[in-house]
């Protein structure tokens, strides 16, 4: 199988019927690790993932779109690649569109050894994935530290959490559950077929709760 | 002077008189790095500090308090360092304190040399600090990369983002402004007296928007 197999998702602007005090939202923030594995509407995962890393204005620092989380020097570095049972897709939060990887479920297979007791898989796994050569070639602040290896891996492991912490926010606020977590780097690097500049970190799971 | 001179605040309870819904919150998230330099109302600083990191629960995963902010193992390893124009304390989110640490400003400071030409300086600035020795003595899942330095980081830095992702968002609630940085890490781990197994990572400005 290959990407050619899965089609190309236009996802509904990000639209929200049930929508929580921010207040809330952080005062029902918490980790849940098992979920159930229906599925979410395209309007759900529009709205999920525009919380997570979304467009929301043209024009954001140094000249570029700004998003729902921010990045060092808005390098926008980060990028979601999205697990379905059908396949993967990159989130393009310019487009609004899932662009298709590979037409393979990788839900499972991105979880850790360790972690695959999961009995349920959630029906949305996000697999966060540093890209370098956008720090090293940000239209942001030119600073030092973009080139420094140490310093990068401070910028987008932040960059994850900023992201993370908005799925969890969005999570809270639809009474569904999340669990952010490792992930098998070895066989998600070959299986979403990444680039030597590209770093998978980490993943998070998203569903909807067990009753 | 030294930390004898500053008294402990007792916070009050969070409490939100102006909230905006989490949609709202996403949509005018941004990075402000000019303010005012207007104090916060002690109940202000409460409600940020609940919003970035506080207990919003008993009891949460491996039977430890819950946070707003998710941590690897629940390890609560992020310390926010609040500098005040006064002097520098130490959040206590379960004590709803503010623990004195040095009578003396350090909003300036803390900022680097690049990051010093800012005119007015933020009346709040948070300053992240990890310690090493709560994720090596988790009360959470014992996993072997808590004791490795390099997962260790990879998690002190994502849930510094997921607290930072919070402060942004509760800016953005309350039509404040907010600003995620570097910061004089050598400086501050001398100021602020910490331990060998503490880290400073970065800090976050936050204050009124200029109109």
């Amino acid at each position: 199988m290959n990407s050619s197999e899965l089609l190309e998702i236009k996802l509904p602007l990000p639209e929200f019927r049930q929508d929580s005090s921010l207040f809330n939202a952080l005062k029902s923030r918490k980790t849940t690790r098992e979920m159930m594995s229906s599925p979410l509407s395209v309007q759900m995962i529009s709205n999920l993932l525009w919380s997570a890393n979304g467009e929301n204005r043209k024009i954001g620092p140094f000249g570029v779109s700004g998003r729902t989380a921010a990045s060092a020097s808005n390098s926008q570095e980060i990028d979601i690649y999205v697990a379905l049972q059908e396949g993967a897709y990159l989130y393009d939060a310019h487009q609004l569109i899932l662009t298709p990887i590979v037409a393979k479920d990788l839900r499972f297979s991105a979880l850790t050894p360790g972690q695959q007791i999961t009995k349920e898989i959630a029906p949305v796994q996000l697999i966060y994935v540093a890209d370098i050569h956008r720090l090293t070639h940000t239209k942001g602040f030119q600073e030092p530290g973009l080139k420094d290896p140490e310093v990068q891996k401070s910028y987008y492991y932040v960059d994850t959490g900023l992201i993370a912490g908005n799925v969890y926010l969005f999570a809270a606020s639809q009474g569904m559950a999340s669990w952010f977590h490792n992930c098998d780097k070895i066989s998600m690097t070959k299986q979403l077929s990444l680039r030597e500049e590209q770093r998978v970190l980490f993943a998070q799971s998203v569903g909807f709760s067990k009753k």
